[in-house]
């Protein structure tokens, strides 16, 4: 089936946005991306919270979590898996940054087909993208529409025969992938980046903190450098749609799908299944 | 006469965009914001020159200055003052940051009121904003479509009761307005930040640079620190639709209109004039 090209505009089948939306213009605005299995979204409590902590940081009104789930299952199949993606923008509204006071929210649903991904035991061949990932405190952590940068990394992995590419900051910290989050296992302890300045606080990556602090992984947010990716025992990647993937090419190195990859996946397949 | 809800897309009268845009999904695209004046665009070359060189930046083909032309005189007043607003886009296609390999661009305009601004003798009150601008040297420089920062400091300046306000970037250097260049005249010497990491290369900032070497006036291009502007002699504002315009009021500071901008904004209305 294709899913190409379904679409609702506030409510409305196949509507069209005018070139004046402060999404459009100016970035205004935020997106989701859910992964929709078996004909319900997965995750849909915390997309929903992250929807509304960038709604909150963007001065916009907190988003109608019941309105976006009756839109979506219209839109999605009722018992098929798709990709579910949520657009939210400040609306219309003339020219200039400043918002306009009466801004209405607008909201945007579409569906797309299930995208293909590296299995498991395979894993990710992942490179080093050259463009870099923007230092922005303002906007860090939110999943804002500003996303040039991300396409930049993106054009560079078809190039490089890589699945996904990692992406610095200007000092050099290795911050994230270009749609994915990263993790790596270094002597027993799980390290990802913290995002306080740059990046997507990704829905898989609370996901992944949440259950390693449960099964009693030590976990630490912080810098990364190259040098601790390139000496990491395992690497996995995260994102709403693929859930964990190790990495298992990283540059010219080769590494195993590791025991902490396998014990997390297994645990978030529990927890889908439950 | 109102000019709201006039545009063209891809030529086409009042026509609007799908979702999938990639303007609006991921903030892929350029922009130019013109000063129409007597039924002309003002400087026409330097925005041309500014949209092609961002094309290249983000691996999209150079937009055609004659179609543009045209269909601006389409839109634009014949003899009147407008805002001419140029949107450039990788167009649509799919979900997925990697630009497609067949995207085609999507060209966007639209005609807005002559915006009012202080007048020259009465200057600018300008504050400092809290939300600061990306270091970002993927994309500074060139106008991309990702301003969410600039959006959240324009917020700023209505509760403030001013014109404008100063944008720092993560390590504290000022960079820019929210809307503007800032130029600093300090001992006799004018300074601008340097934009290699953060915000948008303007196209009077570069009419100024030119003048002001023409005159013989010393000229820097570097960092600027708050403190270097606390302290100037006089400080101004420049963008295509204001010209030059001066900062008399810089937090509870008083500026004079200095002889500096005095001197620029008279050469620069005789090159207009010419």
């Amino acid at each position: 089936m294709s899913v190409a090209g379904r679409w609702l505009v506030d409510g409305e089948a196949g509507a069209a946005v005018p070139p004046d939306d402060r999404g459009l213009a100016y970035g205004d605005g935020l997106f989701e991306t859910v992964a929709w299995r078996g004909g319900r979204p997965l995750r849909w409590a915390r997309h929903m919270a992250r929807l509304a902590e960038g709604c909150r940081r963007l001065g916009l009104p907190p988003p109608d979590a019941g309105t976006l789930l009756d839109e979506a299952r219209r839109l999605a199949p009722a018992a098929g898996d798709a990709v579910l993606k949520i657009v939210l923008t400040r609306g219309g509204g003339g020219r200039g940054y400043a918002p306009p006071p009466a801004a209405r929210t607008r909201r945007m649903l579409s569906v797309h087909p299930w995208p293909r991904r590296p299995a498991f035991e395979a894993g990710a061949a992942v490179v080093l993208c050259r463009t870099p990932v923007a230092v922005s405190p303002a906007l860090a952590g939110i999943k804002h529409l500003g996303r040039a940068e991300h396409v930049l990394a993106a054009a560079e992995l078809a190039a490089a025969g890589a699945w996904e590419g990692l992406m610095r900051d200007p000092d050099g910290w290795v911050v994230c992938g270009t749609r994915t989050n990263l993790f790596a296992v270094r002597a027993g302890v799980l390290w990802t980046p913290e995002l306080s300045r740059s990046g997507v606080c990704g829905i898989l990556r609370a996901e992944v903190l949440a259950l390693a602090r449960r099964l009693g992984i030590p976990v630490r947010v912080g810098r990364l450098s190259l040098a601790a990716v390139r000496e990491a025992e395992e690497l996995f990647l995260t994102n709403a749609l693929i859930g964990i993937l190790p990495v298992t090419r990283f540059e010219a190195h080769r590494l195993p799908v590791g025991p902490v990859a396998r014990r997390l996946a297994a645990a978030l397949a529990a927890e889908e299944g439950g």
